[in-house]
């Protein structure tokens, strides 16, 4: 099942079910208002919602032409958004580029950051940043979880996964190192993220699916270019249940959590091999293609993104048809800088 | 004007007016059926509410007799919980036991953390968690504020302030050290947090309210015993407007947003000086004896909490009626341990 939030009918927009191929959409007030409502009361509004998708897909139901530049994030806000750094090949470059280790414990204990989750930016928002900040994308694979109990294992949160999302986890690199040295995190470093303008179950998904991982390429393009198409499946050290399980050993999750994967990062030789140019599957961020700079040619070539730098997001299923829309961003620099 | 949340009616409760004394309450549900709904639409809301308070303190409305153990958390679960550490003189001892230095931005760059939001712990309810853990208290005041948008000043912030509550923003002690050396801040060693049953609004606070700061004692008791009534007013080098314009550095807030002050601190000479037995004003976390323990003594002789501790969090106005309602939590690690 596919669903939408339309930018209209107040904060948390309104619910639509999409169908498979994304041309149509249905509003359904009577079953949700809102897919953060519809969160709230999973098990009884969900079979309801199924049976709307499966009239949209077979031509019971018309609907109207759904349009994906009207979307807001799934979620325009949420109760909880925690995000990991599964992909540890991400973390062993840019720590190699700083000539630090990576402690043994990562391999068993996953890195998560505590998110925002007031208020996410809609899949076609500019991203509105000063330059001087360091702004990069951060292409990765988000689940939004039902209610999750306090200590429940991996295989018990898996169970939780209710939805899977793209997202752009915007992230102001400048601000990072200052931050992170202050001991408490990211914070300004870390302002609203983009998620993809369309939730799908992960039933939806098929074999892609599998052991709470989504087996698929991420493709990423920067200004119209392929920047990136690592496999979202290769390479995640903890998968979703142990990531949501993570959070979870000392509180519970709410019902419409968001738990993110970090950016996508495939194992890859080095610089020349690992851009798309040259054969490689690239990158999901800028700051991973300036790791490969710094640890080869001693420093960051790649700029960050500049005013007017579009990045576009999604992902496609085996039949080569979008799955998730398109996260397309377009950084604003002008509205803070003057 | 003041307001609770009872448990009931849903996961987001009902919202109720409470009458100054904590005497009597009245749901609103023809106004706003929550306190979360009521911050979307505050400025068409908050006149309608005030009627009822007035009419409840003058008598006009009768009401229910108002019970704080059948409240939740004014908001039991929100958009945005973000939590400064404004008490530098808390941050300064904790360096100083381990003989570190307080940067000197430290004093001009608000040090903040970002909490997680998707579920409160009522006032009245047990702390789960494991005494390995290092189960420990933090009393602080918080603010919730309207929408604030990206880039606010810190007069702009300090103007979107809608209420004011306490909390205790449990933390475990054990947990942090090696959350924080993994570099993104803390995140299981932060549970769910539990505020106090009465949230109000600023006028309500008279002349205590001032340069966005709360001046009264905020008193802390242990097992019965008085352990801490350090002024939140004194010793506070960030105040409400400058936290919240932190957060809007790079992003919007949320109508609903809560930010702390981080557990209250002042100033005060040494071990035996500081405590309320020997005329200090004690403390407002274990944490906080610990350090002068480890400064003076070598280790931290206090423990954390056991099974069974209650920590009772409080505030009083000049004639000595409690404002917030009383937070009372007692440790339940048997749930946990077996």
């Amino acid at each position: 099942m596919k669903l939408a939030t339309l930018q209209q009918g107040g904060r948390d927009g309104t619910l639509v079910v999409v169908s498979r191929d994304l041309g149509r959409c249905r509003a359904v007030p009577a079953i949700a208002r809102t897919l953060l409502a519809a969160m709230d009361d999973w098990a009884t509004v969900e079979p309801q919602l199924r049976q709307v998708y499966e009239a949209l897909n077979s031509g019971a139901i018309e609907g109207e032409p759904f349009d994906q530049a009207a979307c807001h994030s799934p979620l325009p806000r949420t109760w909880q958004w925690a995000d990991g750094s599964a992909y540890l090949n991400h973390v062993e470059l840019v720590r190699r580029a700083r000539n630090a280790e990576v402690p043994e414990t990562f391999y068993t204990d996953p890195l998560m950051y505590q998110g925002g989750s007031d208020g996410f930016i809609a899949p076609r928002a500019p991203i509105v940043a000063k330059e001087a900040w360091g702004i990069d994308m951060e292409a990765e694979v988000t689940v939004v979880t039902g209610d999750v109990p306090l200590g429940a294992t991996p295989k018990e949160a898996a169970k939780a996964i209710r939805l899977v999302m793209l997202v752009n986890d915007v992230s102001l690199r400048h601000l990072i190192p200052a931050e992170l040295a202050k001991g408490f995190g990211f914070f300004q470093s870390k302002p609203a993220s983009a998620f993809s303008p369309v939730a799908v179950t992960p039933d939806e998904l098929g074999d892609a699916w599998q052991d709470s991982k989504l087996h698929l390429p991420l493709v990423v393009h920067l200004n119209g270019e392929l920047f990136g198409k690592p496999n979202a499946g290769v390479d995640m050290t903890f998968n979703f249940g142990q990531l949501i399980a993570h959070v979870a050993k000392t509180r519970t999750l709410c019902a419409g959590s968001i738990i993110g994967s970090g950016t996508v990062s495939n194992k890859q030789g080095n610089l020349w091999g690992s851009s798309i140019a040259n054969g490689g599957v690239g990158y999901c961020c800028l700051a991973e293609v300036r790791t490969y700079e710094t640890i080869e040619q001693g420093k960051p070539v790649t700029p960050f993104m500049r005013h007017g730098d579009v990045v576009r997001i999604e992902m496609f299923d085996a039949q080569g048809a979008s799955i998730f829309g398109t996260i397309e961003n377009q950084v604003d620099t002008h509205s803070l800088d003057k």
